[in-house]
């Protein structure tokens, strides 16, 4: 099982991430993204969005950091990290959602302007980013985990770039229960690091 | 089960749209959005994150769209909307997480700015419309359906913003594989319009 990858990416770590913590080998096949390597054949062809990361499994082949998610653990992993029935499932899902969008694009963008130049409006990165950060620093007042009073691959999905906010001079300064959560998951057996985290 | 739901809203459609589908029935109760009803309690308290919808059934009190659909799929669906295997869902999700991030924040954000006034950068609106739309079009001209190959969740969550586009002064002119989507998914039994679409 091959995970199209790059070191520095958030999205590539949020597999990396949940695949040592649920014990999942992986391969790991490093992408030459300064070269564009996600954006030619063969891998535009895998994923047509010309993204990272890409899970090639046999005749599976997935785009989206959730989705990889959602298949590795339904897969491979136990129902712990994402739940069968359907009111759990769709707590996590919330989860993956809220990542999808105002994670990406609020601390995430911010990085991807002050670390690798991205032509994104910085302002509406610390918007979305003053935004959500403190929805998501409320919630983890009243509970130790996103979903299910537990790690799930919502923790995996919404960490990376919660975590690596600084790098967008997003500061976690003011908020003590992310920043107490983080601290959860680096404490769980198999967690693995990233540059920045 | 309550839909606290506002008619306008896309957001609202898309579990609108599934329910007369499937065949679900809901309650739905109009949320007085120009007041700011979702801002204040009850319903804040129901959604921190201040937004619509939200579905209440029973004990289970869900925000965002995508979970919404992924509950309601799993638990009064059947399986074709939403599959039960890793790779079917997943391929599911993969969809969900492009209308989260991509088609809201394409089409579905342009439409904000023009409709409803939102202080929204209108031309990285219409930027992020000219990246995603033509991905999905050269999907759609490769499968009638996003996945699975039949209709599901994934239809659902994707088109309402898809098909609002022109409310953003976003064209789907260009897009003829995704117009005769969107004409199919009326044609299905039980399909229920919306203003606009």
């Amino acid at each position: 099982m091959n995970l199209y990858d790059l070191e520095l990416s958030g999205n590539c770590y949020k597999v990396r991430l949940f695949a040592a913590l649920a014990k999942i080998p992986l391969q790991i096949v490093a992408v030459d993204f300064l070269a564009g390597e996600h954006k030619q054949p063969p891998l535009i062809n895998l994923n047509p969005w010309g993204e990272i990361p890409i899970l090639a499994d046999g005749d599976v082949v997935l785009r989206d950091s959730h989705a990889i998610l959602v298949y590795l653990a339904a897969k491979y992993g136990d129902e712990t990290w994402l739940p069968k029935d359907a009111a759990g499932m769709a707590q996590v899902v919330q989860w993956l959602s809220t990542s999808a969008n105002e994670v990406q694009n609020g601390p995430g963008a911010a990085r991807l302007v002050d670390k690798f130049g991205y032509a994104i409006d910085k302002a509406d990165t610390l918007k979305r980013s003053a935004h959500i950060l403190p929805l998501i620093d409320a919630h983890l007042s009243r509970h130790h985990w996103l979903a299910m009073e537990r790690p799930t691959i919502a923790d995996c999905a919404v960490m990376p770039y919660v975590a690596l906010a600084q790098e967008g001079a997003v500061s976690l300064e003011p908020y003590p229960h992310i920043r107490r959560w983080i601290g959860r998951i680096k404490e769980l057996p198999g967690f693995v690091p990233m540059p920045g985290i």
